[in-house]
This record gives structure tokens, C-alpha cells and sequence, in this order.
């Protein structure tokens, strides 16, 4: 009964800020870090990697799209060899800086867009792979249990870690139910906390249509960018450890 | 009697090109390879470091100012914990990208307006030389003598090697004569070629006035960004090899 | 008796929001609308245009260097021509899509290290106002009273408007006191809302050392970056209202 | 026989520059501006709308998806809304930068993915023409003859304008053959030269099946990014004139 708790970091760009980071730093084990491309400028990048080595967190390279104007939720038709490179420029600006910290980037999380992308566009999903692979094949990449991005990795030799989302409904084929659907994300925090203990102790969540189905995750993704979000996921954080969960990063 | 020959590389971005990175590939020991803040898209970086990597030339990070809009040619006042990060980020992306090319980033290489503010602006060279120190300290900043980042490389036990310009005049102080006075740059093929036999073998040049001034230069930079330029430069590689010059990059 | 109040809006970019619009908008008589240039993208800007129009409320072009990354607060060394056409590109942007909403532009006010800068470099105090009236002669350029831009206006028959800062302690020599110096901001909210009536009423302000200066203003710049800020703003309109002053735009 | 010849022009960003601006504004009869998302940056603008006006060559807005890096080639999922504001944004700023300098923007005409995108998909289509018909409905946009565009515009009372490609092979049913079949663009100068004549006069071309189609095009395409570019404009330009077409813009 081990169990990671991830986040989205570092969002902000020059004057904005996204979320709060320091109030999520003290929820979960491993940051999700932006990389410049669709947030994070480098002084937040780096106070970000600063304030997660301070606390034992573990830093993630969170790749994106180049999209400062959408935040990375668009999709972008863009080339393998362009993406590769992009990807790996990212990955090595914040694993230079976390270093500089005096930690290091210990896992890759793709954000938005690229996230949803690569889970069905082979072409796109071996080319994070490729520069993962490039940079050093022994950063797993955190993402969706049996998308196109898993099997990439496996042809590759990268490993893959899953995770699971305590406050999203699931379909009866273990899949999220879209966003634009009713009743896909739940805002209840005690229901949501429940689903989380029971994602880490028991491997399942109740569908949408009220049956079982297994969620076989390393690591629960909860959110920081609203003080709701805040609240939930420190309830999800409390409910683990009540339930005896240890709460550990995968990397 | 040994020199390096630098010169600027990978500064296009997407679509745009600048310069004859090839050619000037086959002439220099050195290659300053933009960073994607004044220039330098990630496929452009990778495949300039890919090109410098099989030819044996060194690889240096040209940080910048972010500013593709006017290529890191405009001074700005940016607070020194912004620049710092922002060369941070900039040399650990493009040392990422060199390592998976089977290279690395041996030096530093301020660009454009930041490297002339850093000639004389204590806070701003201070901010520069924290982030090599931060990153690794072993890395040499590649800059004129006697300026302010000297002084503050040296305060944080960071070494600077110095550059000269065969094809720009002198002071009889032995300081660059501005670009905005006539004659401040040497169009002169043979001519340039002989100044920068003589820098390296005699360490001396004729300044403005006729007079002969010391330039103790560990490199001499040369350009690629028109046709001319190119030939120039490809003169002065002939000209050094012809007089016994051994080219070897410094880092 | 007759005052307008003048704030930033339309400050956000992308998925990142600064400030309260919509509660400025029930305070203010003028929008500073952002251009793009250091904040706000397209569909902000046309909100914040329809918003404005709606409630009456006068829009104005907030100009900017072109600086996302640090909101236009750094000064850039940027050659008259550049800086001409950047102010001219973004009036003309944001005059097409407020006459799209029915409205229009009808003044410049500069913003940030720009609204600084032109204070005291003629330079580029006329390379804005060349882009003013390159577009429209007819528009206002909203700024401090004094400055290098009114000079430069004067000569080529463009119109300023001056704007004094209720929250700002001013010099004996009625300049504001720099904000690195303690006492420069006032932040108790009848005190500041006091002075802007006095500034309405009286055209006078208390200096730091306890004297009256004079401050002629058509325009009071109030903000909305903070809820403290919001709640001042409105408490310098109620005690205007209640004063008897005259709320309007000067455009 | 009437036809008018656009080119894409003013396609630099900052140092960077692509074709021959000079010499395409001596062939065509209407100049595709880039508005500053792919490429143009606010000085390029200006001085092509500068030139543009001296030679009486009509002026249109090239708008696309903001996405300097890739030079807006990558579709993007862009939300209408934000289309449509961004598409209104870079219209009215080049319009406004147009009419300082004596001229103004007489069509829309959507760049690389965009243009490609709004041929098939009607939701991007809309929101193209909705900027249209907000900003100015009396603008036609240069678009391909039957797409979703047209039905759009049609919808809205916007018009359309449509135009052909000499060095482009068609399909029997009058479609491009796409550019990656072989045979896609033709590099024969004089045999583009005759399709163009033959567009022109006859209405018709050669079909990659060796049949005739219709082409209906009140203009043709022509590109000058590379000397053989500009050497292809300037035959079909020199064709067109010999066998009495009158070159005329349709705006």
C-alpha cells in the first residue's frame, strides 16, 4: 500500500501565477515542474526545484507543446524530429536547473495537449520517447495505463509509471470519461478522498455505471490551480494516511 | 603558438536561416551555439551540435537575453536573479541536447547586447558567472579582457578565456574601436588574415592610430553570416595554418 | 471639477488572469486596454473592449515594449524606428477589434518601463508619438506632466494628457517619489481617496516633506491588481462623487 | 482576360529575412502581408506596406495561427472564439499600419495550416469570417474555389475570391494533388508559364491524368522564396502580359 501523490508546479509565467505552490509542495511527492513551453519562466523553474529539494519532493520534467497563448491544451501537428528536440531541450533545462538545486529531474510527465496526444499518436508518443531515450533512458514517464506512449516506451526500453485520477469518473472500460461530459469530474471532496483511498489500497474505482473496475496506479495526479483544489487535495493526502497508505514517490 | 578559431552557430529559427553554419563548421574550433533566446529552435540546436560533435569542434552555449524579436541585440535591465535563471536554462538545455549528441558544452559564450553589458555592468556579469558557478563551475566564459566579467569570474573561481577580432580595430588602449565610427571593421580579406597571424604569433596588432598594441587572445572570432564573411574566414584559417599556427580549440 | 479615473486592464494572457476587470470597469472612466505587447492576448482584448463599451467607459491603447516574459517593466535599448512601428502595430490592433465591439480608441497611455523610459528619452518619447500620429493625430498620449513625450508631442501637434497618482507620494518639486523609497506608496485608503479629491477639487497635493505642491490632472490612475487595490479605487470614486466632482473621460 | 498575381510577402521576423520582397513586388498585383503570428515583425510591415503603396500593388492581410516557430504550417485546434479574435487582431493591425502609410488592407488571405484547415473544417472556417465581417464584411478572402470556407463567407455575406497555382498539379476533379505525391509542384519554368496563360485565358488546365479541368481563378499564386522562385514569377508575369492578359488586382 504505497502510494505517489503528483502535481502540476511551477505554471506561472513572468507576472502570473497559477495555483499554489506552496501549499501543494506540502500535499504531494512528486512535482510536476513546467518547462517553459507552455508555462515556467526559469527564476519560477528554479524556485520551484528549489522549494521541492527543500521538502524531499521529487521533481518532474512536465514537457509540453510550445504554446505560451493556450497553455499547452492545444493539439499541434508537429513534426517527430521537431517534437524529439523539443522535448529534449525542456527535459534538460529543468534537470540542469534541478541539479543546480541540488537535486535532479527523476521522471518525465507530458502536459495537456501532448499528454492526450501521445497516449493514441504513435508518431508523437515515439518521439518524447526518442528524447527520453536520448537524454537518459532511466527517467521513467509518468502517463495513462495502455496508451500508444507505453508501447513506444516498451519498444525502447524506457519504463512507464501510471497514474489515476481520484476526482474524475472512469468508464466501465477503465478509461476517463471525457470532459465535456456530465458528471466527468466530481467535486465532492470526501467521495473524492475515498476514491483515492481506495484507488491505493484496493486497485479499483467505481465506474460511471456503478460497477468495478481496476485502477492499477503508482501515482495519484490531484490538482493546486484553485483553493477548492487546494482543499481536495489535502483531503486526498489525509485520507491515504489515515488509511495507513504511505505515501512515497515512485522515482 | 596555438589559437582557436569561434564563430556563431545554429542561429536561425524555424523556418529562418542565418549564416553558413556547414562552412563554417570545416573552419573553426569553437562553435557558439545559440540557446533559443536570441535564436536557436531545439531541431536547429540538436543538429548543430550533431555537426560539431562528428567534426571534433568544441561546443559552446551562446546565452542570451531572451529577445528573438531583435536577436539579443538590445541591452535590458534585467534584474540579476532573472538573468541568472534565464542563463541557467539556456546552458543546461543546450548541454542536454550536446550529451545526447555524444558532445557536451565545454564554454560559455554571452551574445549580443549581454555580452557587451557584461563588459562593464558588476551586477549584471555577476549574474552570468552564478550560473556557470551553479551549473558547473569548471565551464570557461568566452569574453574580452579586462571587463567586468572578468573581474567577477574571478571572485567566484569561474575562468575566462579571452577572444580577439581580427577583422574590427583597436584602441591604442587595445579596446575595440565602436562599430559606429568609420573604420571600426576590417574588410580587407589579406589584411585580416595577416592581423590575425600576427595576434596569435606575436599576441600584437596595429591599433587605430599605427601604433602596435597587446592582444592576448586564447581565441580569435570569426563570422559566417554572409558570403564574404565565410571567405574571410576561411582566409584566416589558411593564413594561420600557413604561418605555423597550431588551431586548437581552448576548452 | 471634473476628473477621470484611468486604470490598467485586459493584463492577462492566455489562461492567466491579473486583476479585476470587471469590478474596474464599475470604477473607472478610462481603460488602459493592454496590446498584446507585455500582456493581453486577442480575446482579452476583445472582451475587455465590449465590456468597456458597454458601460461607457473610454478605451485607450496601452502600449508596451515588447516584453511578455517580463510585463513590459524592463527598458529596452530599442531603435525610434522599431519602437514606431511596434506602438503603431499595436494602436492599430486594438483600434480595429474596440471599433469591432463599437467602440474605438481614443488615447495612447504607455505602459511600464516604455511610460518611463519616454519621460526623459527624446528618442523614443518621439518614436511614440511618430506612431500616434502617423495613425490618428487626433488621439491624446496620457502621461506625466513635464516629460520628454509632452515636448515631443508639442512639436508634432499630438495632445497630452496629464495623470496624477492619489497612492503616490510626490516631491516638493511635485515629481513622484521613486518607489524604492520608503513612503512612496500610501496605502491607507481614506488618505489616498482624500488626496484624489483634493487633486480634483484644489489641484493640490501634500509633498513628503509636508508642503503643497501643485498637481494639474485631468486623470487619476487608480489599480486593480490586488483586492486592496479594487477597494481603494472605489473609495477614490465614492469621495469624488461625494465631493461633487464630476466623473468623465477626457476622451 | 483579366488576373491578378499574389505573393506572399514580408515574411521576415527581426534579423531574419525569406525571398526576395524587392523584386516579387515588381511581378504581382496583390501582396499577402504576414501580420506578425508566422512571421512579420511591426518595421518588416511597414516598410512592405510602404512599398507596396509606391508600386500600386494592392495589400492583403496574411493572417494565420500564431506560431513563429513553425512559421504557422502546424494545424492547430484553435477554440473559435480565440480564432476569431486573433485572426481580427493581426487584421486590424496591419489594416491600421497600412493606412499610415497611405494605403490599406483590400483582402484577407489565411496562411499555410490555417488556409488548409478552413477548407475542410467549418468551425475554424466561421470564425475566420466572422473576424472578417466584424472588422470590415466589404473584404474578400482569396481562398480555393468550393472549400468550407466559401460556404462560410457565403453564410455571412462575405465574398470570396478565388485563385489557382501554375506550378501546382490538379487532380481530375480540380483538387491540388497534395505536395506529398510525386509530381505534386511542377519546376519547368516555361511549361508553368503556359499553365498560368492557359488559366488565365482559357479557364482550364491539365490535369495530372492528362485530361482538362476547370480552374476558375480570378488570381494566381506565385512564391519568391528562392531565386528560382522569383525567376518562375517573373515568366509567368511575362507570359501572361504576351498573350494580352490584363494584370490587374481583384481588391
Amino acid at each position: 500500500m504505497v502510494i505517489d501523490l503528483n502535481a502540476d508546479l511551477g505554471e506561472g509565467f513572468g507576472i502570473w501565477t497559477l495555483g499554489d505552490d506552496v501549499a501543494l509542495l506540502d500535499v504531494v511527492t512528486s512535482a510536476n515542474v513546467a518547462c517553459g513551453f507552455h508555462a515556467g519562466d526559469p527564476v519560477t523553474i528554479r524556485r520551484t526545484c528549489a522549494a521541492a529539494v527543500d521538502r524531499g519532493v521529487s521533481i518532474g520534467a512536465q514537457v509540453s507543446y510550445r504554446d505560451l497563448a493556450h497553455f499547452g491544451r492545444r493539439e499541434m501537428d508537429v513534426e517527430p524530429e521537431e517534437l524529439c528536440a523539443e522535448v529534449l531541450y525542456q527535459l534538460a533545462a529543468v534537470d540542469g536547473i534541478a541539479r543546480a538545486m541540488g537535486g535532479r529531474v527523476s521522471y518525465v510527465k507530458p502536459h495537456g495537449a501532448l499528454y492526450n496526444r501521445i497516449c493514441r499518436d504513435p508518431a508523437q508518443a515515439a518521439a518524447v520517447v526518442d528524447a527520453v531515450a536520448d537524454y537518459d533512458p532511466s527517467l521513467p514517464i509518468l502517463t495513462l495505463p495502455g496508451s500508444a506512449v507505453h508501447a513506444a516506451a516498451a519498444a525502447e526500453g524506457v519504463s512507464t509509471v501510471t497514474e489515476a485520477f481520484a476526482d474524475r469518473a472512469y468508464t466501465p472500460a477503465g478509461a476517463l470519461v471525457p470532459r465535456r461530459e456530465p458528471g466527468a469530474v466530481l467535486h465532492d471532496v470526501e467521495a473524492v478522498s475515498a476514491r483515492a483511498v481506495r484507488m491505493a489500497v484496493e486497485g479499483t474505482v467505481t465506474a460511471a455505471d456503478g460497477g468495478t473496475v481496476e485502477v492499477r496506479a503508482r501515482s495519484i495526479c490531484v490538482h493546486g490551480d484553485t483553493p477548492g483544489a487546494v482543499r481536495m487535495a489535502r483531503a486526498v493526502r489525509d485520507g491515504l494516511l489515515e488509511a495507513g497508505v504511505v505515501l512515497q514517490a515512485f522515482a
